[in-house]
């Protein structure tokens, strides 16, 4: 029997009529042959409410216990879930991330999935039964209950999905795929018919929040196909998968922006082996995500260094660099708050030429000034100031034509 | 490590200032040297609100994916719990019925308990922890979640107290004790001091809410000395133990009433072997629960037959003896609605005569007239009109001296 995952995030399984809506769906697959594993969220508000719940009475709680708590959200709306489609005529059962032996470590609220066992939903699909699997948690080597944190059921899926061998992983959400741009500022962009996982894992990085990169991690190494997809409209989304060389004709396939960045700079740094070794290091002790690092050497003796980091992390970073300013002698720190990044992404920046100069052209011709660039192999990212960025994501959307779809521009 | 079994259920820990009312009694406990075991309910009315939400979806759901459900309402008190406890400076952890092997049969929504692994929760009590242990749920041997039924998390805390070889398990809830009587009927109802588990089990069985016969029944069978107290007030409350000689001098220890019952009678019933075991295995399947059975014989051929039912089952009862009724070729079939059974119940009646008397003597006086009588070694119970049961009991009562504690009683 061929097998498909769907996973079902909060806000399509909120109320009575939102799970009876996503029962349909998984009985019309159910109708077309296949064996439904269906992964879901708790339901709507409810996680945030056990979070007040807890907080009333445990302004730190421990974690282990925050796991414990949390993880009935899901709980109750799998066996929900089960009941609407009995209701319906279908056999279904509902299983606990502990049932189905989602082995994790022990790091309680961003645990990471060990083994699963995947003989018990086999059983159940061989009994004609629809299964139906808490996503977000798992069970460690002692039976205590774990979550997997951010994006935990997106990843609960894409990893059932690999276990079981499904044909797909199908991702329910209140969006109907994956963009070139966020709609909400390029009012053109087009949904994409395909994308590939690395091209996925730099656009979730880089500001797209349709996906966790984790799931996409995911199923990049176990090649599962991901269907990114709306659970409110019967429209085909966003395949996420492996790349194709047909995927290559196609320059830029999207364009992202990230707000709230901060970019912090180290002046005058001794230019000897092992001090940037050492900055980061006290940077990653006090866990704060640095990304584009920027290193220019001054003189033989000096350096300058510089990183961007989120907001939320800009205090926990300017803590670090100063503890650690003497020990490299470094003449001054700066900060320089309200940037943004925009970046445009696309596997076939490897084979193209020319992209950077596009993207900085357009950019120039807007009078967007470019505080710095960094590139990977398929991404170029670009620190603008912040009230700058929208024009900037609209400028470099119109110049590699984002507003088309990418099979439009692999013909042109 | 002397071990103290506590349980709080749903009223008692509603909202979050009763949860840390109950935390600041577990504490004191455990600040007077015990190791302390915490047994929780569901909060309040989060168990109505699970059953509400699965009624909509389905108005006959499965009753494994029930147990799945409901147990989430205990799971998410424990966790809260074990973090009100962490915040006011104490270590806790927290355990589902699963996590602490409560292995029961597979009958969902009413298991039976099979075993208990006491090895994990003496490991943490060792550790110097307070164990906080979801009540009313286990797991069967294919960890399939199931809750116990009714006086499911009082069953939960009775057998743990055995299997942890505690000293007593409290049982903390919204009246303070077990009283001679309903104090709403009759006012002047006394606390008892102690009662023994066989007078226990029958003031349960016959109308006294305080406490499920069943986890009585655990208690009588592994001996655990069982004390119910108000979770609001410090009173010292009522003790469930095993028989002691002063217990005896008290002839009557309490009385009941259980109203809404009903009676059926067969007249004229094929007075021939076999048939009484027809009618009631007939019954039996019908899952109704009978009492007061009472079968005379009217000539060598014939008998009348005549038992009490609940008025819930009083309609699955009358299908039943319908079916049957040409088969033991009975003439007729009465019912009658709307009768109460009185009943007063104490382990002196088997070495004092003349309690019927009196009993019957007080409702003469009163002018209750008595439908039927029934007795066990320890209880005497008459059904009379429901609209004089009340009476009934206040005149038996005061027969017997209830408003006084068995101590003064006992005196005379």
């Amino acid at each position: 029997m061929k097998i498909i995952v769907q996973k079902y995030g909060g806000t399509s399984v909120a109320d009575a009529q939102k799970i009876r809506r996503a029962a349909r769906r998984v009985i019309k697959a159910v109708e077309n042959g296949f064996g439904v594993v269906v992964v879901a969220s708790a339901r709507g508000k409810q996680t945030d409410q056990l979070i007040a719940d807890a907080l009333e009475l445990n302004p730190n709680p421990p974690k282990r216990e925050m796991d414990q708590l949390l993880s009935t959200g899901e709980q109750q709306t799998v066996s929900l879930f089960a009941m609407a489609l009995e209701a319906m005529g279908h056999d279904a059962i509902s299983f606990t991330g502990g049932q189905i032996r989602m082995l994790t470590d022990s790091s309680h609220t961003k645990a990471r999935i060990k083994s699963i066992g995947a003989e018990r939903i086999h059983k159940q699909l061989d009994k004609g039964k629809i299964v139906i699997v808490a996503g977000f948690q798992g069970i460690d080597k002692d039976e205590n209950i774990t979550t997997l944190g951010r994006g935990g059921s997106d990843t609960t899926a894409v990893a059932l999905a690999a276990a079981l061998g499904a044909e797909e992983c199908e991702i329910y959400t209140d969006v109907d795929g994956v963009y070139t741009a966020d709609p909400r500022i390029f009012k053109n962009a087009a949904k994409m018919d395909e994308i590939s996982y690395n091209e996925m894992l730099e656009m979730a990085s880089f500001g797209a929040g349709v996906m966790h990169p984790r799931s996409v991690e995911f199923g990049k190494k176990y090649d599962v196909k991901i269907h990114v997809r709306s659970s409110s409209e019967e429209t085909e989304g966003t395949i996420i998968t492996h790349e194709v060389p047909r995927m290559e004709g196609v320059i830029v396939s999207g364009a992202t922006i990230q707000k709230d960045m901060a970019k912090i700079g180290l002046v005058g740094v001794d230019n000897i082996p092992g001090n940037a070794a050492k900055i980061f290091a006290h940077l990653a002790r006090a866990k704060v995500i640095v990304d584009d690092i920027i290193q220019t050497e001054v003189s033989p003796e000096k350096a300058n260094l510089s990183f961007v980091v989120s907001g939320s992390d800009l205090n926990a970073a300017k803590k670090a660099v100063e503890t650690i300013k003497d020990e490299v002698n470094c003449d001054r720190i700066f900060v320089r708050e309200d940037i943004a990044e925009v970046s445009v992404i696309g596997i076939g920046m490897r084979t193209h030429y020319g992209v950077a100069e596009k993207m900085f052209g357009a950019l120039a011709e807007a009078k967007v000034n470019i505080d710095s660039i960094t590139t990977s192999e398929i991404r170029i990212s670009c620190a603008v100031d912040e009230d700058q960025a929208e024009k900037a994501l609209n400028v470099v959307c119109a110049a590699f034509e984002l507003d088309k779809s990418s099979q439009q521009r692999s013909k042109s």
